[in-house]
């Protein structure tokens, strides 16, 4: 044990969290970033401008505490949204992880329960454990695909207080259909269970991909949450945030740090909000790349998944590690999520998209790794 | 009950969550605010320039996910609080309230507890609640203060996981001398308890008060915690921070969101760094606003207590709902902090504090709520 660890081991820690290792995806320094689902087309220049100036006027009042009930930022994410949306349906965070530790903050706990598919995105039980929620891990079928009967079954026995349906899926890709979501919405009745829909990467699915945002009007229990850090390209800017029920955004007002979102992040997203048409222009452009992985993947042998989301999970490899080392020494970085004979890559731009394809089929060429 | 109330009352809610309301300080719109301990100078236009560069250049990487370990903002902390501190001493998050929050995810937590010392900061109550660490509400002098024989005693008595030392105190204004920290740290030997010293106000102190950060060799139970919302006028930027052995920031590391801090965030706090020294020539003015308002406010005959913030606490009022709306009506915001014949107000600018007490001034002459 390093003297760091011991020194670690020493402190009074919670009894739970003795042995953890922080969570966290490696940051290595390469040309081609393909790990983290990042939006790698870039915030576009009219979006930093805006961005700019937005800072540039919040800085003159920065001495002040933030607007608690961040009131524009909530009415222009409910208009973008649509589907009749208002202020009152919307809350916001620092990134949808701290909306999601927000929720189990109110509905899991101590004695309570969260149900999740794995695999799937891999800070459920994390959020679960640092709330003290015990996590459960619900069985997807061998091809990672959840079936409407399947889920309300599961939901039914286990009794679980939330349950986490990520759709698409990460790491799989795949979106899920309503009625996944109407039936464990309607197996949870007795239960009183809360449904989370984690749609982060929704705005890359297909046009005929509806949202669960559809389904909200009279279900009470439904929460979809939704990030900025995809579509909008602002995983450096932490914005995440929810749709629900007005009384489930007056719930979390219970538990969320006052003036939890700075200044600077509101006026940041409003920016954004109102700058978005380029920033739409990426996503179909950003989708184009994805539908050209799937189809290049599976004319060289590989299995990749469905994806309605800007990164593709691809199966049918003999040796993932080799492949993953392989593409590294050509300088692309993508994602090993641990799952035998698996990979994931995020969709890049043009460029980067090609020069993935044209790294993994010279490696190919030199037998490292053929499909299986 | 209104219907909103009821609607959130037939939601699963966590039990220690129901009936109750959220946080949060009224929000007038008056001309004069001295009633929530911001820095009322305001940014100094060289800081808010220096922001908008700071903030214009982390806008081209937006896209890409922040530095996790803020690595450049805990070097600038380090440097700033000097103490022989590093970067691996220190902490930060979206305000101290996180910071807090992360400490009682780590050290508190269910079956825990955490020992206040009322009246002091209103928030620790609630951050208990937040992560189901039981609040234990420790007991001070009639005057308010707090002395090392009666803080280890009750540290001894009650065992607590984790002890809040607020100094200065909020809402009192006073410093804890070092004693007492020594003392209480002691007697918490046998329980390990953590203790932490709040030091948000430290900057305002008069120059003879020590910060407990000379205390930190060799007490790895020890936390002192800090802000950039007060010295440094950016309460709308949410920046707290913490200065501990670097175990306990390596345990915080188990409970804090990936990438909490955005690079929004990050760029902003080391741009108000660097350029520190308009903002501390505030911090000056605002000291000898404070001790105007001390000696103004004990010639009129009112019993403030002695103030290393940047706010006063002061007694001796016959009925402080009266005087504090009196002042309001004449457009001056102070706190009523609910403590029987006191009213807590900011040390504002130099014109601010002499519209508040001109105003006072006014309602004693007019007989409103004159001194007890």
């Amino acid at each position: 044990m390093s003297d760091q660890l011991e020194r670690l081991d020493r402190l009074p820690l919670r009894t739970n969290l003795r042995g953890l290792s922080p969570y966290g995806a490696p940051q290595l320094d390469v040309p081609i970033l393909l790990n983290v689902n990042e939006n790698t087309h870039g915030v576009p220049a009219d979006v930093q401008a805006a961005i700019t100036e937005a800072v540039a006027a919040a800085a003159t009042g920065l001495n002040r505490y933030p607007d608690r009930e961040f009131t524009e930022l909530r009415e222009a994410l409910a208009e973008y949204l649509g589907h009749d949306l208002s202020a009152d349906n919307i809350w916001a965070a620092n990134g949808s992880n701290e909306v999601l530790q927000q929720i189990l903050q109110v509905f899991g706990g101590p004695g309570r329960s969260a149900l999740g598919f794995p695999p799937t995105y891999s800070m459920y039980p994390l959020l679960a454990s640092g709330t003290d929620t015990a996590y459960i891990a619900g069985v997807r079928a061998e091809d990672y695909g959840l079936d409407a009967a399947s889920a309300a079954a599961q939901v039914r026995e286990l009794k679980p207080n939330v349950v986490f349906l990520c759709s698409p899926n990460n790491p799989t890709g795949t979106g899920l259909g309503l009625d996944v979501v109407e039936a464990v919405y309607d197996a949870g009745e007795a239960s009183r269970t809360v449904v989370i829909v984690d749609e982060a990467y929704h705005e890359f699915a297909h046009d005929n991909t509806p949202s669960a945002l559809t389904l909200l009007p009279g279900r009470e229990r439904l929460i979809v949450s939704r990030t900025m850090s995809k579509a909008f390209a602002l995983a450096g800017a932490r914005i995440g945030y929810m749709a629900a029920a007005p009384e489930v955004a007056d719930a979390i007002r219970l538990v969320r740090l006052p003036y939890h979102l700075s200044a600077i992040t509101q006026a940041t997203a409003l920016a954004a909000l109102r700058h978005r048409e380029a920033l739409m222009a990426d996503v179909e452009d950003i989708k184009v790349q994805r539908d050209r992985i799937v189809s290049e993947l599976t004319r060289m042998g590989f299995k990749p998944a469905a994806s309605d989301s800007n990164y593709v999970f691809f199966g049918g490899i003999e040796n993932p590690h080799a492949l993953w080392q392989g593409l590294l020494e050509r300088g692309v970085l993508i994602r090993d999520v641990g799952i035998p004979g698996h990979l994931r890559v995020t969709a890049g731009t043009e460029p980067e998209t090609t020069a993935f394809l044209k790294a993994l089929e010279a490696l190919l060429d030199g037998q490292v790794s053929a499909p299986a």
